[in-house]
């Protein structure tokens, strides 16, 4: 046989599979099993009946173009409605601004592409979005990471990093956020910090790169939509490449999302777009762009907050009820995770077995940190299961922890 | 402002966009014109009927796995489905040679991605699809030209250039081709020489990556299947990678294609893909999946050869009436284009703007070369308009290579 290895390229020979994406394939595997572990939206929440109105309309047959290969950017009549989506988030932009990506996966691939060289550093929250590390490190970067406070990244610490790195002769191109219902902390970064954090880029004359795929899903017992204002609406200088998607909102399936920067970085993003895969799906997109145009977006969001937010209880009741001794984590106000801090001792990763064996799953927190993280941290997604099972999984899990050797 | 090309990767500087996007955009905007620029399949021959019905049945809520986020490999009744495809055209894959992708451009993405580091040498034939151009130019290779006959690349130039390139210290990892109906020549690689092309790849120490998008789509009066068969169905010591659609025989707005490579690659294109857009759009890939397993696959393709050859007839019949003294091309025996080479002294791509004043647009010939291509060639897509339009089409080039300055 051939020895293949000659053949790969260096990045190639580097790439490492997502943690996620196996504790993925590991459940669905295996039905018994309660999941924590992808953010996998939940699919009895779809609008499957608009969905397949929309559907059979579009597949008339009336308009060739539902079908055919389109525009890089994206079908603009969906680009249009980005600018509206976004406007409503307080950012002002504009048609050039803006490319459709097949997903925000895609976005990170290409925000790497066009900013990274081999090499470079990039800083990151601690811990950080799995899919960010693997797209960032796919390009050669090399993952620096800045803790993280309540209130989100801790920007003495960020500048501490940046002018070591930067006195170490290495370039940074930008620091990767996700400010809103962080994934996998689900924490905020406090407003006051936001604009710091604006501040902060002009003055070291970086990039900031805002992923906000949760800032529409807060909870509104405990948060607004000023406390997920992006970072983007007050990027007066143009730092800021912002990402969002169609994923929680509408559905995954569709792989659906979007680019919002500097034109002239648009450009770029989609120069490599058009060598990646040509145009996201024509009708992936004129169906989200119908669901957009006919009010099923604007119906379905607050509906998702509560259904959510109601998940959410689910879990912090259970785990306040068996775990309270012996875990802690912030309460999230949004979004779709639960960071779980577990005693000293606790290895999350060794136990992956033993809590599959007792029926329930979740993401090892050391999948998160680009250098050796907590041990004894676990990322719960509280989005996929319902709350009869969100309780039982916890029950579940609490049995697995209190016997691990500690 | 600020000026961003210092943020810019090496890559994002070198980045260039393609010739038949940018026609594609100039003729949709007049919708006058006659374009024979992009490689459309013709949208009245979707099966749209079909189509409405599988959809309206998959968004009907049963299966909530028709809009999640799926496995990076594809959903597994495709990737079964592909088993059987490729099978009918001889190729022996299995399962784990098998990754869906995001349209062939993906494909051509996550090749440039897993085997070339920047400065490597790919070779190409001379002229080759300008997808692939991009992609691998995106990974910084250095693309390398090779002549074509009437039966396809010229074996001895093939390995003067790859003894050359080695002899200078390059690393050399595949050689890319087009053999059925290439894009833009439309010719066929002959079979005897699809066997000397394996065994020179074993002989020289290279992989082969075989892009087939129209295999399927032969001529019945000038080739048959055995004509089409693929290097992979003869691939014995495992050297070729091979990349098809179902853009051109389903629709290309669904974005579904994929990969057959030896296991071992195929894994570290399933890692590479996970880190550019996590999985392949779920409801495409279902329609797809269902629309080969109704049959609708099969009762679409042999309806499509009748199609095009119809238009291949239209389009040289008008050619011969036309510019029979003033032009030549071979006659393809399948797939979507005619290459055209003009008299000498005509410039294909000054000649654009007066095309489009005339009323019709091509794609000029230098797009598809590496080096400096021959100037007066043009590659005229038959698949998009009808028969009507492109005898118009004609008549108005014609008019306007006439008026040239030669």
């Amino acid at each position: 046989m051939i020895d293949y290895s000659r053949f790969l390229s260096r990045a190639a020979r580097g790439m490492q599979g997502s943690a996620i994406r196996r504790m993925g394939v590991l459940s669905t595997d295996r039905r018994d099993i309660i999941s924590f572990a992808p953010g996998y939206p939940a699919a009895d929440t779809f609008p499957w009946e608009d969905f397949r109105e929309i559907a059979a309309e579009l597949l008339s047959g009336r308009d060739g173009s539902v079908l055919q290969y389109g525009p890089t950017r994206g079908f603009r009549g969906l680009v249009d409605a980005v600018v509206d989506i976004v406007g409503a988030r307080a950012i002002r932009a504009t048609v050039p601004d803006i490319v459709i990506t097949s997903g925000s996966q895609q976005g990170l691939d290409l925000v790497a592409r066009v900013l990274i060289d081999p090499g470079d550093v990039v800083l990151v929250e601690l811990p950080t979005y799995t899919g960010a590390i693997t797209a960032f490190r796919n390009c050669q970067a090399t993952l620096v990471g800045v803790r993280q406070e309540a209130d989100g990244i801790d920007l003495d610490h960020l500048d501490d990093v940046i002018a070591r790195e930067r006195g170490n002769g290495k370039r940074v191109p930008f620091l990767y956020v996700v400010p809103n219902f962080q994934n996998p902390t689900g924490l905020l970064i406090g407003l006051d910090k936001r604009q710091r954090l604006l501040e902060w880029a002009a003055r070291r004359d970086v990039l900031i790169v805002e992923d906000d795929p949760y800032g529409d899903l807060y909870f509104e017992d405990s948060a607004s939509p000023a406390d997920t204002r992006p970072l983007k609406a007050d990027d007066r200088d143009g730092r800021v490449v912002y990402l969002s998607t169609f994923s929680k909102t509408l559905a995954p399936g569709y792989r659906v999302a979007w680019l919002v920067a500097p034109a002239e970085i648009a450009t770029r993003f989609e120069l490599a777009k058009q060598a990646a895969d040509l145009c996201t799906g024509a009708l992936d997109q004129r169906i989200v762009h119908e669901a957009w145009r006919r009010g099923v977006l604007a119906a379905q969001v607050p509906r998702l907050r509560a259904h959510y937010r109601d998940k959410r209880d689910a879990m912090t009741r259970a785990l306040e009820r068996e775990l309270h001794a012996l875990a802690t984590w912030p309460q999230p106000r949004g979004g779709f995770f639960l960071w779980v801090t577990l005693p000293d001792g606790i290895d999350a990763d060794a136990m992956v077995p033993r809590a599959l064996d007792g029926g329930v799953i979740y993401v090892a927190g050391s999948a998160f940190y680009v250098e050796d993280g907590q041990r004894n941290t676990i990322r719960l997604a509280f989005s996929a299961a319902d709350p009869v099972h969100i309780d039982e999984g916890i029950r579940r899990l609490a049995r697995v922890i209190r016997d691990e050797p500690a």
